[in-house]
């Protein structure tokens, strides 16, 4: 990269040195703000950039896939939508599009990693083949992959690739979601025949919101509490065969369809009750815990409890997935919103009579521009998510398995599904909005992707749940950190440590130390544009909630017991509202280290620019925050508000460019009303 | 009413005396907030108290409308959806459900203010079903009764009432949305014939996205620019036959078909182009402006300009109905998802094996009961706006027509229609979520409500727009009440006068002076708990925020002319804020007032936690507003989210009889996750 960090950071630093504060005061007769000039860049040098390692896998998707192979008619009924999700499927399978993630030995074409950017692609198309896939090949196939060994490998792989076995990822159940320790599906191992009996004791063991359970699924990946010899082993997965050649139904398994969802009509999902259901031995996925022809029990790990975050813990790549999944399909509405406002004119300037574009008004620039900023900010930290998971992956297959690296792999997993997914839901209502009617007709494409990723919020993981898990990582991290010091002493010590070791940082050090040097040496409003002073506002985000949430963590334990419940259940919000800082945090950072691999001298200044959005209006969205705890002034928070305003009207000459950027190809978002609107109208 | 504010006022102060703050400082052990005990009240009483004066004719609804009649199921196409919607509609108009608000002499049953309270009803039941309805007789109907005379009424209405002629309102254009007075159709006065030419001079005038355009319409009223001898008069309304008898568009008319939408699939919306059709004379709708037998155009409003507004201003209703419509259906999920989060179980209290329901969790209580709170917050302030609206429709009929009352009510209009259309889309979208992957399930009534709910965000006027009339209008009533004086003044004067006359206020004199004198004997955390300093802070957050924005237009307007409209652009931001802080105050006096009107002591005791819970939960929305204007300190802004915190707690015991009070009746919700969890569970 030819343009220092430094060069980029001073240019933003000059057009926030003329803003004019949010709301003037006094006298200023001059509220309008002076635009600093970028290079125009490339919207495919921008894709390049934010592609990153997965360019050359992303890209082959572009030129490859056609827009009628990955878009579905949003007027398709349910059952019509359910035949295209799996002949969709199976097409991009044949063309080796979804087959990474696999033991090449059976027909696996790429890395952990790649596959996570297979599925964001996919997602910029249609998100019911994208969940149908991701429930075989991620889940039903990376059960198989990850849990089981090479006798399931060898027998099921191919098919589950291929689509010839279509699968079903048996674990929710009717009574139980988010506590998958306590679900009620038995598998009791029968010394006498030398066979498992997988059963569903009551109706709230009732498998529930299966995909492929409904109509195509032919076995399943069940979840339940293993029983032998009386005593039971926790919850493991075995493979059921559920219906035959024909479709039908096996003897002892009711599968049910929920028929009509709110979206995903793609998605055949539906429930399975299992009654008395024999399986031969070797059915059970024995990686991690096994019964041997012996009728003994083995596992690799004694401890139940560990053995059971192990097991979940490979399924780690669906939340990263899914998180990427519902980010593609918000790129995909901004892309469309953020064009449409480009060409739509609706009043003319008053007393000039000149008609001006949507995208003219701040307001509709506030309604997007952050919302592309951010689209880049998540699309870096998944980047760094897939490496982290090729990692984790790489490390445990050749038995180098590091716990401390996978326990952060899945915090880090937790917080980018629920705030991609929160984010997702948000802004394609947004973008809806931001086209007014046109942009709920679904020939327009945006209604289809909100209804569809609306589940994103809680499936893998409800958002809540996830988000008090990303809390319970950082405190755990935060106490590794401090051990049992005095509370008093640890404010004390931290106090001292602001912007040190408090934090894990993904930021080289090199980065960081050039980044800070440069802010010490600003005068206040120059501060509030820089890189240093909006990393320290992170931080401190961060490190302040999280030591505020261990001190209360901390009295409730002292409580009597009875009294203990009541006292952590009223720290929920702080626990969310940590996750939340926490993934700022290590956006921010995932967004400075992608520009810093951007080769092109352009784009970068351009990211860059787009990085100082993404971080002032998210420091601009919890104000109350940082006023309430005196991390930011009056005076300055109004600075913030007035910088996002100027670097909204910076970028809006970029605008097209910057969609362009993320990377959803042209001809997949088939919106008519970018075609009807004032044709003669320039883009620009 | 038996029971004064301040006794219940002194209970809810006296349980936020004892709350810990949201983050407790220092070794204070004592976390646990102590919780207010309020007598048990009945779910019907708090209805009555809701209904207030429209209770008979919503008790009528619930008593004789069957859920057959009112529920679609959620899995219809488009085609079906469409029929029944129509056999809906007509079903409810023979049984005299929905013909409230035309002349009794054609058979009108009920006023203006009822014909609210009707649509509000259907919204509680199917909004496909209510928009059809309100196309046929709100905007189709309120038209013709509004726009038109007796000569109108007499032929058309009758047939408008009873379905039998199904019909359009023609008003917006592909090119022209927001900006009515610039759309393109063309009404021309044909001397030569005596006839009305309506033609669409560019692709861009075609009407689109026009209710019963597609399929059921046989007649519309259409919007144009009247031309008579070659001078244009402005925007028109003209009836013109669309289809004949047999459902074929009639020559000269071409019909279109949106097809497939985000939702209200039970609308047929469509486009409408006009290719030179011929119309008699008559059937202008010429209340306001027409030709007459000589060929001479006459209006009782000679200024072009204030006749348009006046015109615009007659459909107002459909604006005050859509905001009550989305509130309805928010009613109708917030009564699901409570009822589900109080009978399903998630995971175990620690230590104690205890399952514990998702209401019990401070975070689940935070998603809905907050939300329950502000439904009658809005529910109230519906109330006050369908008698505004009776009230002005009767001054206008008996030719007493205020010019300030109707601006008032169009200001009240567009607030509450902005504000309750944001939130029921993003309510709708919380109880979906807070009842996990059941919450997606067609079956469960909530998704559909959001797919329909969601259009009304930018339909019968778009919320942005919208807000920004708010604004408009909230600075025109400044300018009106402090004229031309100098702004250093002025802000000396506003200074003495914080809570006097600088905002119009609806709560009465008495109730205000009775309020503000406990706040001021009040020691700080009594303070906060207490409704005079909630109204202190509602009404500062308003007054600060429309003189701030009076400021910068006054600046803004010294500038030369071709950089006022770049000055204007950047308080888009400050308008919207200001149109919000005026609805969240109106809101709160319309509770105050509903509160006042409330017989039954213990309903209204309870009515009064529910009020403190909008108010201080209104407050902690915009924590960041208040601590940057230096209206609250840190450490109370911690005592206002300790206090949400300790309401929750105090009203979940009452949950199910504050959504009971709601006002849906419990055989319309017909949620398939209330009947499956848990049945052995109580509800309490």
């Amino acid at each position: 990269m030819t343009l220092s960090t430094e060069t980029s950071t001073a240019k933003s630093t000059d057009s926030l040195t003329s803003a004019a504060p949010a709301e003037p005061r006094g006298k200023d007769s001059s509220t309008r703000p002076k635009y600093t000039l970028l290079a125009p860049v490339d919207g495919a040098s921008l894709a390049e950039a934010l592609d990153g390692p997965f360019h050359a896998i992303k890209q082959r998707w572009r030129d490859e896939v056609q827009a009628e192979e990955i878009l579905r008619d949003p007027g398709m009924g349910m059952d019509e939508a359910r035949q295209w999700a799996f002949e969709a499927m199976r097409n991009l399978s044949e063309k080796s599009f979804i087959t990474a993630g696999f033991p090449s030995s059976v027909g696996g074409t790429g890395s952990h990693a790649e596959s996570v950017a297979n599925f964001e692609m996919m997602a910029m198309g249609d998100l019911s083949l994208t969940i149908k896939s991701g429930v075989q090949h991620g889940l039903f196939g990376g059960a198989i992959t990850n849990l089981g060994t090479d006798w399931h490998h060898e027998r099921f792989l191919p098919g589950a690739i291929s689509c010839e076995l279509p699968g079903c990822f048996a674990m929710t159940e009717l009574g139980h979601g988010s506590d998958v320790s306590s679900i009620e599906t038995t598998i009791t191992w029968l010394p006498e025949s030398g066979e498992f009996e997988v059963h569903s004791p009551t109706p709230g063991a009732t498998k529930a919101y299966i995909g492929n359970a409904a109509q195509h699924g032919r076995m399943a990946a069940v979840f339940g509490q293993l029983w032998v010899d009386g005593s039971c082993e926790g919850v493991h997965t075995i493979l059921v065969p559920i219906r035959d050649e024909a479709g039908e139904p096996l003897p002892g398994v009711t599968p049910g369809d929920h028929g009509h969802k709110g979206g995903l009509l793609g998605v055949d999902n539906g429930t399975i009750r299992f009654d008395h259901v024999r399986v031969p031995r070797e059915m059970l996925l024995n990686r991690y815990g096994g019964v041997d022809e012996n009728g003994v029990y083995t596992s690799p790990i004694k401890n139940q409890n560990a053995r059971f975050f192990t097991m979940l813990g490979t399924l780690v790549r669906g939340r990263i997935c899914v998180g990427g999944g519902a980010a593609s399909a918000t790129r995909r509405s901004l892309s469309i919103a953020t064009r449409y406002a480009l060409r739509r004119t609706q009043f003319r300037k008053p007393g000039l009579g000149e008609e001006i574009t949507l995208l003219d008004y701040l307001t509709h620039q506030r309604k997007l521009l952050p919302n592309v900023a951010r689209a880049y900010g998540y699309g870096f930290a998944m980047n760094e998510a897939a490496q982290a998971l090729q990692q984790v992956m790489e490390a445990n297959a050749s038995g180098q398995h590091d716990d401390r690296s996978s326990r952060a792999l899945e915090t880090r997993a937790a917080a980018l599904k629920a705030a991609q997914t929160r984010w997702a839901n948000d802004t394609i209502q947004v973008c809806r909005e931001a086209c007014g009617g046109a942009g709920y007709m679904s020939a327009n494409q945006m209604t289809l992707s909100r209804q569809d990723a609306d589940i994103f919020a809680t499936f893998e993981g409800d958002n809540t749940v996830l988000n008090q898990l990303v809390a319970k990582g950082l405190l755990l991290d935060y106490k590794r950190n401090w051990g049992e010091m005095d509370m008093r002493g640890t404010a004390q010590a931290t106090a001292k440590m602001v912007g040190s070791a408090v934090l894990e940082r993904t930021v080289a050090r090199t980065v960081l130390e050039r980044i800070t040097a440069t802010a010490t040496r600003l005068s206040e409003p120059d501060l509030v544009a820089s890189r240093g002073w909006h990393l320290e506002m992170f931080e401190e985000r961060e490190r302040h909630t999280v030591e505020g949430l261990a001190r209360r963590m901390r009295n409730a334990a002292k409580l009597p017991k009875e009294e203990q419940y009541e006292a952590i259940s009223l720290v929920g919000e702080h626990m969310l509202f940590a996750a939340r800082a926490h993934t700022e945090r290590i956006t921010l950072e995932a967004f400075i280290n992608g520009i810093e691999q951007t080769k092109d001298a352009n784009s970068a200044a351009l990211l860059n620019k787009v990085c100082d959005l993404f971080a002032l209006s998210s420091i601009e969205q919890d104000k109350g925050w940082f006023l309430e705890h005196n991390r930011l002034s009056p005076a300055r928070a109004k600075l913030v508000s007035g910088g996002v305003d100027i670097l909204c009207g910076e970028l809006r000459p970029h605008a097209l460019s910057l969609v362009e950027g993320l990377g959803v190809p042209e001809a997949w978002l088939r919106a008519d009303l970018l075609e009807m609107v004032d044709p003669d109208v320039d883009e620009q």
